[in-house]
Order: structure tokens, then C-alpha cells, then sequence
């Protein structure tokens, strides 16, 4: 029976893998750069993106998001307000929903978004440390969101999640002063999973380090299609 | 294709509910009582069972736990300092693990605990806000943890585990003087998706509201047989 299961959860990341890849075609073809941000539900990953595409436009970067929710649109309209393309992708279908994105969902949305006037795709999957890891969407780079609240284990806890980004954002910082967090072992933890990872300490709330996360993002486009173009 | 999917899903969910039933059947003859204790990852569900167990045995409720993680043990061993019978389940099989116990898993580790000697279980769910809440494990009662530093958005956009639920703690509320939350706001939300559903305030770091959590779980045997009885 255990094998049974393991060749079927295989079929399926492989029929994801293929759509993921018809995604990618698509995406360069556009010449769209694609972000895959994940974290745990609150983390903060909408007023990240509140922050740090505000201003994206005068750095010469013209951003769109794409929303994943089990249900609702509260972080669609929260972003649209930045007057930036905004599509909404829901999960549920009468099972409580899926809890992340997959190829096919974001397939059947990128006729809502207009990818020739974008740079850059933020796509922002459902809060969840675990599946989301697994299934690749056709993004260049992935980025995930531990909030300080969460405690040090969670790089531990959650390996896969941790290991599967290119940049981690440690957010929330602003709180520091009334936990008792230890900043040094969370990143210690880190480096356990993934070692040198590029990670930053930000405040979505203060806006302390949301400067330099803006900074990757404007350059991701660019550096993607350098290193394709090795 | 989707009603494929949906017949699959639908099974899925039905064999769960048959070992679920089986599990029920034990815990039963058992004569145990089995909350299953779910939250987003972080939330402090460890922590304020370090705090809600302990004292429990005086209370004449002998308890024991089964943890629930990816990988790992760190909860399991947090637990153990307090003496009492505690399993650790690990759902990693290779693909990043399952996010979520089902009835199957919970029933391959009834033989790692002392039936016999407690009368109380809590199994402690993976931190995810969408699929713990579709399979249910033989439990009485169903609690779910939310945290403060999570927003007043989350029973809107994650329904189904708010609703499944008995008793939603929320946690963390020795922050709210460093945050802007709105807990007015968030119980309204809790309402709109399940009206009157009992809460409690609490912090697992401070202590307060905890005595009350406490006394929820250690009338929680008694309740769950005269309800049998009726």
C-alpha cells in the first residue's frame, strides 16, 4: 500500500513538473520573471508586498501579483490599491481546498493577468509550510517569510520549506524587543537545512530592511536572464 | 478531469472516516478522550500544553500526547519534562512529508501509548490552517489554536478549520499591546464563519487564560460521556 501511495504522489509532482515547465515557456517568452513567495498563514506576506512594490515602477520594474487563497480576496484588494495587475486564484472546491498552488492552477490564471505589460510576477501561494515546497509553479525564484512570532524551531520543523528558497525574509522584527526570540539560533537553524542561504531581517510593519528586499526584487529580472544567458 | 478528481477526493476522505471510526472504537473502550489540537505553524500549541497539562493530574485527568510533526522530535521532547506519556508521529515519507495526521497514521502509533493509563489524549496536530481540518482522527473534540500576531483576517480566509472546530484559543494576547490587532475584529470574523463557538483568550507565555483552558479540558471526559450516555 505504502508503495501504491509513493508512485501516485510521483505521477503527480511529475504532471505538475511538465505544466510548471509550459509555465516557464510562457513566462520567458513574455520575458516575465517569476517569484513563487510562501510562509506560513501570517507571516506578513501581503504587507511585504504592500511595502515593497510600492516604488518598484520608478526603479524601472513593472510588477503584477498574483493572489492564492483557499477562499476570499481580502489580499487582492488589499494590493490592487497599489494600482498594480492584480488576479485572484482561489483553492477551495468543496473540501475546505487545496492548501497551496499548483502548475495547473497557475496555468488556468495567466489569461487574467497581463503578461506583456509586466516585468515581474509575484505569485503568493496559500500560508502553508509544507506543500507549497513541492509543487514548482514555473517560477524563477522562490522566496519564503518566517515572522519572529513563529519561535527558532521552525527551519527544523519544516526543512523542506526552508531548503526549497532562494531568499529567506525573517520578518516582524519590529517585535524583538518584547519576545524572547533568539534572532542567532533561528539562523543557525537555518544554516542547518540550507546552508548560506541569502536571507534578511525586515519589518513590514516599521519598514526596517524592506529597502533591501525591494533592491532583490528590482534586480531578479536581470540577474535571471543573465544567468540564462550562460 | 475535475470530476475525477473529486470522486478521488471523495474516497480519499471516506476511507479516512471508516479508520477514524475504528480509532473512535478504541478510544472508546479505552475509555480515553481525545482532542485533536490543530493551529498555523508557530501559534504556541506546544507551549500552552506545557502550561494546560501540567496541573491536570491533580485535577484526577491522567493525559497523554501524540505529537504530531514533518520531522522531528523537539515538541515531543519538550513535553516529555512533564511526565507524561508522549508518541512522537513523523509524516515525512521522502516528498517534503504529509501536512497533516489522518486517521491511518494516528492509528499506526495507538500501540506506542499507554491506553490503559490516561484518560485523556491530545494529539497534536502538523501547523496548517487548511487539511488537518478535512480528516478526522476519532477524536471528541476538535480545538484549534490562533495567534494574535496572525491578523484578525483568518477565520474569513480559512473557514473550514474555524468551523470544524469546538474551542478556538487565541494565543498570544501579551503582545497585543505591541500590535495593531483588533481583537473585536477578529472574534466578529470568528462569528461570521461559526457564530457562538466557545473561546478563550489567552497567553501560553504569561499564563492568563490558561487556568480556564485547563478546566475546559479537565471537564472534557465528563462531558464527552454524559453526552454518550444521552
Amino acid at each position: 500500500m505504502h508503495r501504491t501511495k509513493v508512485r501516485v504522489v510521483e505521477d503527480v509532482l511529475d504532471a505538475n513538473d511538465t505544466i510548471a515547465r509550459a509555465n516557464r515557456d510562457d513566462f520567458d517568452r513574455a520575458r516575465v520573471t517569476v517569484v513563487n513567495l510562501m510562509s506560513a498563514p501570517g507571516a506578513g506576506k501581503t504587507r511585504l508586498l504592500e511595502r515593497a512594490l510600492d516604488g518598484l515602477a520608478e526603479r524601472g520594474v513593472r510588477a503584477g501579483v498574483l493572489e492564492g487563497d483557499v477562499q476570499g480576496s481580502y489580499d487582492a484588494d488589499r494590493l490592487s490599491l497599489l494600482h498594480l495587475p492584480v488576479a485572484q486564484l482561489n483553492t477551495d472546491n468543496g473540501f475546505g481546498g487545496e492548501c497551496h498552488l499548483d502548475a495547473n492552477m497557475v496555468r488556468s490564471a495567466l489569461g487574467s493577468l497581463p503578461l506583456g505589460d509586466i516585468d515581474l510576477l509575484v505569485v503568493e501561494n496559500v500560508g502553508n509550510l509544507v506543500c507549497p515546497a513541492e509543487f514548482r509553479i514555473g517560477e524563477d525564484a522562490r522566496i519564503m517569510v518566517c515572522s519572529v512570532t513563529e519561535g527558532e524551531d521552525k527551519p527544523l520543523k519544516y526543512p523542506l520549506m526552508f531548503r526549497a528558497c532562494e531568499l529567506v525574509l525573517v520578518n516582524k522584527i519590529d517585535l524583538l524587543a518584547h519576545l524572547e526570540f533568539d534572532a542567532d539560533r533561528l539562523l543557525a537553524n537555518l544554516d542547518a537545512v540550507h546552508p548560506g542561504v541569502d536571507r534578511m531581517l525586515v519589518s513590514a510593519r516599521t519598514g526596517e530592511g524592506v529597502d533591501a528586499f525591494r533592491d532583490w526584487l528590482a534586480g531578479l529580472p536581470d540577474r535571471t536572464r543573465s544567468e540564462a544567458a550562460v
